[in-house]
């Protein structure tokens, strides 16, 4: 077993990655819950529910709540869902929310525990490659029908328990899209790890020693930059590099339709296209496309119109006064944030959704 | 013009209070914002939404929205209903919220901005004599049909903007629910300070330096306390003397059919018969029964029965393992926090209750 440790303002936690480390779950708290109410989704609960609960003693009042799977359930409906279930079972300022599940669930039961009571404790046992990310760094939210995650908190877990076990039985959509967001890491911080990504066949089982090997060094990508700016004033804007497409793409299509990493894949190939043009530098675009193509990311796209796309992009929370904000890359290993003017960003979103489509 | 200043974990902001501030609003901005939304209810809107308005640069994109004045509107319904307004005109992460109202615009829209993107800006300008309490301290929150403030944040404000000429328009029972607060500041701090609001005449038209005089009392009391323990480990628990037994009759008459404070006045009796009881000592209980009679409390509420009532305290958030918490007193200005046992709390609120019927 892996263990890092991050620390925010509020508080310190760990991130334990390992093999089977669910039925251990218990053994990490550092603090005494008598209730405690596990959050996940009805295909996770089928399969580790149980054994995350085997792993608390009986004294203690375990509940549970299971949402439908999928990134619709990152909704109000179901974060209101959740609120009133913590308060039906009687969860007080002691208690512990579990989130069990993607990223999805994270983000949701993160969020119910940051308004639970004005906030009680969580803590975080990701099943999937995609929540190395999430999983990590306190961001939380639900979605608006208008965009991704425009509500939410910064709210820090108390412990992240990875148990890598549970990646093997993800479906390989879920696999692409966890492993776009360990690419991501790759471009904005290291040009070996970016290439040592790039030889991995995600289609075959990924070795054991691999994956933890590469989830961590995404996390400790991800916490080094969270650490520095905890509220994304700053340096974590970074972590947004493919996000400004990649959430317009998501919300575009219907939430569900294409995963997240999927999107922010194509994000990043824009990110990469227009760091090109606006710095005059050469990137891998070739590169990360030929990867993303090899593992059958869905780049062929129903044509896109641009215009609610753009639109879209304006509605980020990063958008600053109706000027979109973009991560671009110097190089590999060197992101920047650029205002994008609206007259660029049409001519080369148009140029690449044409050559996509046409690809 | 009065003003203070209280510290925060996250920030440090400034409370105003005097004359009609309101009409100078925008110049106590430490920021330049270029989008705001201005939250109020339907009755404020009618009187005081112009006037903050007015007091803006025409360049300023300036929003608002309106709901329907009562504790009613802090709903999941409502909630949602601004945030949808805040992205609707375009509200970006430098954009500011202004809380013009009471202590449901004020615990609302402070709720809606801590979320809103994970938190942007908002300022009070509370136009209640209850809003002295609600507006500084941090504590926002919305209603669960289960509980009162049940869904919330702890998320300071950036300024509060007091106008004392507002308060005059307020309805009576508007009056006693604040003044009910005020009570409550001297009752855990101060014996000179809660002897002089019980020489306080409610029916006629309080002085404006009367009125100005207890607020800056009141809200330093609140601040102190604030300042010692923000996130309410510890003695930020004093400020809910009266709140347990409050909070439950507010739920179980149904929000809107007495008053917040109202019901805080007789669970401070409550309290103060408790304290008695349980520290073997002589309180004022008497002198506040005389007071909320002479000014017109509500004490003679429908037959109320024990069991829903103790429920409800169950489920309050400062409920330990089901034990109901309640903030004492062993003399005027020396509160503290006690688990009460059952069997004690349902004896004394069934005495309690039997003789407020018959009084």
């Amino acid at each position: 077993m892996n263990s890092l440790t991050i620390d925010t303002s509020t508080n310190k936690y760990n991130v334990f990655v390992g093999t089977k480390l669910r039925f251990k779950t218990a053994s990490f708290l550092e603090k005494q819950y008598k209730n405690i109410l596990i959050v996940t989704d009805d295909q996770v609960a089928n399969h580790y529910l149980d054994d995350v609960k085997n792993s608390f003693s009986t004294e203690i009042n375990l509940y549970s709540v299971v949402v439908p799977a999928g990134e619709s359930s990152k909704s109000q409906e179901q974060y209101f869902n959740v609120i009133s279930r913590a308060i039906e079972v009687g969860l007080d300022r002691q208690s512990l929310i579990i989130a069990l599940g993607g990223g999805m669930v994270g983000d949701l039961a993160g969020f119910a525990a940051s308004t639970y009571m004005r906030g009680i404790d969580y803590i975080q046992v990701p099943t999937s490659i995609l929540a190395h990310d999430s999983s990590v760094g306190g961001k939380v939210a639900i979605n608006h029908t208008e965009g991704k995650n425009l509500i939410g908190s910064f709210y820090p877990p108390q412990a992240v328990i990875y148990d890598v076990e549970t990646l093997h039985s993800l479906p390989e959509k879920e696999v692409r899209s966890g492993y776009a967001e360990i690419v991501k890491h790759g471009l904005i911080s290291d040009e070996i790890f970016f290439h040592q990504v790039l030889d991995t066949k995600l289609s075959s089982k990924i070795p054991d020693e691999v994956l933890t090997d590469h989830l961590l060094k995404g996390i400790n990508v991800k916490a080094t930059i969270v650490q520095n700016d905890e509220k994304e004033n700053n340096v974590r804007k970074y972590l947004n590099f493919g996000h400004t497409l990649g959430h317009a793409l998501e919300a575009n299509l219907g939430y569900g339709q294409i995963t997240h990493g999927e999107a922010v894949a194509i994000g990043m190939l824009f990110a990469l296209r227009v760091s090109e043009k606006v710095y005059g530098v050469k990137l891998p675009y070739q590169p990360l496309h030929n990867w993303l193509v090899t593992n059958n990311y869905p780049l062929h796209l129903p044509t896109q119109e641009i215009d609610p796309l753009v639109n879209r992009m304006k509605k980020d929370k990063k958008s600053i006064n109706n000027l979109v904000q973009m991560v671009l890359l110097k190089s590999v290993g060197q992101p920047t944030v650029e205002k994008i003017e609206d007259e660029l960003l049409k001519s080369e979103l148009d140029e690449f959704m044409r050559e996509l489509v046409n690809h």
